[in-house]
């Protein structure tokens, strides 16, 4: 009895995980994202974690971002080039793959460059409900780039905001944001300035794509009661936040042996005291303690929140039945057999070779 | 003016794939992944190198293997999972990844399980010329499964091997092997131990795929002026000769910091000499010094020979017209308008949601 074993890869193409996201709405697969980032979180001892593989050239850097737990691995494949929009291309591009531990089966090819985007907002909307304040309404955005919208909508959807100020060093930038958000029905200001955007702001959000060692926030434009969330200082030699503005208030992390490579951390001494995120989401460590403190999440983006989104993009195409198929495995009907793959014309050609 | 970039991913599936060799022919592909892979180690230094990362879990493993140039970078999704054949899957399953290395954009995904047991076997010979007698006759194949084909067709072509004698604690391997062997017009013969299938052979292959400290191999097994192709050894705790088989000549292997963990040599101390291939190929170090010598390549997959492979596979489907193309990354007018992306109903939705 010999059946061919054939393993299923699900696909969602770049065009399917948008109309998916579209389908079932953004704000709610923001949501999704987020619920699956926490649940995912308060398990954080389950998963096999490491830091991610780089390989770094001269405009930028490749990343792989693999994680399991004992039944699900999963990695992404991500670039970061911020040269990359003089050819009309992404900074960031990516896609992943989930797989079953069991047989090392691949399960699932996903596009991941619009979802990265989803999860690095949704992260932070996860952090910034245990670390902001709750009565948070005003947010600025520097850096007003390919992730901003989705900062904006997960910080307005999970955490009430009401108002966003923005800052970029590129106008045109801005003003794609303004539509976008004018779109979405959110209400943005643009300043001429970071300095100007964060006056009265609750919590600030650092988002720029500049490979460099950068100062967006200095310690005089920090207010009391200010969370800010640090996304784009995310890779050695990349950091947004002056070394002085970490030591205004508690550092909150993700993953602290990547952080301390990769984040804004990178720029301190090696016992800088850091909290990771789980730990104030399981109630193992004190979020924000006041009103007035300044709280610091230096997000650089962990391999965990992939496999989370990953999780919610492949039930959502289920659901939504937006998902192909691709063949990336041969079926055998023997598996020892991987020869009896190839088309019997194989023999042939080399008996006529051999002749 | 708004130009829409779209990157091309191209896709070879595994029925492609195996299309495109029946097509170029099976010998062929063997010897153009050997030039490949040959012409990729004398310039070895141009590489940068990283040991594998593996997550381990109870039955098997997944591993990503990167690796890049000043221009590309690879990468090979590869799990071994030694008990799948009870599920009736393959021990080995694998796909892989080229990328420009400029712009980080992926260009090629790829099938890898039919072509990770093609560029294997083709190391092997690409190893054997270099360090077997060039009057090498003969050959024991110890591990009769899904890579024992392709090892002998590769010895046969490349090396001139007229006659293997073969091994497997299987017998049903054995069998299939044989007539696939029989297809190939290659002449082989069964022994009742891998003892009685190594006496008298110039080569003797080991490709098990067991995952434990295995003794395939004792040194009274062992003739002067042998070549030993240690295949299987390859992971933690995964070995298939006796050490004291590694004392018995020169060892060599592919990338020295990974094969100290994961080959055969694992069983050694740090010091136990060993040479890079890559060095006795590019004229630096000597291989074979004597006919009576005993040289052993212990083999265990190195990125570099699937940057090769996946290079021979890209130019090969575009030569002969079998790839197709995937969509993978979005494509955007604006680099920086990610959210543009999304149908135009994500605001609509958004805005009604608000209301």
């Amino acid at each position: 009895m010999q059946t061919t074993h054939r393993i299923t890869t699900r696909f969602l193409s770049a065009e399917r995980a948008a109309e998916m996201v579209a389908e079932k709405g953004l704000a709610e697969c923001l949501r999704g994202i987020a619920d699956y980032i926490h649940a995912d979180f308060l398990r954080w001892n389950d998963f096999e974690k490491t830091a991610r593989v780089a390989n770094h050239s001269r405009d930028g850097v490749i990343e792989l971002m693999p994680i399991s737990d004992a039944d699900l691995y999963s990695f992404k494949y991500v670039n970061g080039h911020p040269k990359n929009h003089r050819f009309g291309l992404s900074t960031v591009m990516a896609f992943g793959v989930l797989a079953d531990v069991d047989t090392g089966a691949p399960t699932l090819v996903s596009e991941l460059t619009l979802t990265t985007a989803l999860r690095t907002a949704a992260m932070s909307a996860v952090a910034a409900r245990a670390l902001a304040r709750p009565d948070s309404r005003r947010m600025a955005l520097i850096g007003n780039g390919a992730q901003s919208e989705f900062q904006a909508l997960a910080f307005a959807e999970l955490l009430g905001i009401e108002e966003f100020h923005l800052y970029d060093t590129d106008p045109a930038a801005t003003d794609k944001l303004l539509a976008n958000l004018a779109r979405l029905g959110l209400s943005a200001r643009r300043f001429a300035s970071a300095r100007e955007a964060v006056k009265g702001c609750d919590i600030v959000t650092t988002v720029t794509a500049d490979k460099t060692n950068a100062t967006i926030l200095t310690p005089d434009m920090v207010e009391p009661g200010m969370h800010i969330n640090g996304v784009g200082g995310d890779c050695p030699g990349k950091t947004e936040l002056h070394p002085e503005v970490l030591r205004m208030g508690p550092v909150f992390c993700e993953f602290e042996p990547q952080s301390r490579i990769e984040g804004d951390m990178q720029q301190m001494p090696a016992d800088f005291p850091v909290v990771e995120l789980w730990r104030v989401l399981a109630g193992e460590a004190p979020g924000r303690r006041a009103a007035a403190d300044v709280t610091i999440f230096d997000s650089v983006g962990f391999a965990l929140e992939d496999y989370s989104a990953l999780r919610f993009m492949r039930d959502t195409a289920v659901e939504l039945g937006r998902d192909e198929e691709i063949s990336l495995i041969p079926a055998l009907a023997d598996p020892k057999n991987l020869f009896g793959f190839l088309p019997e014309t194989v023999g042939a050609r080399a008996l006529a070779c051999a002749a």
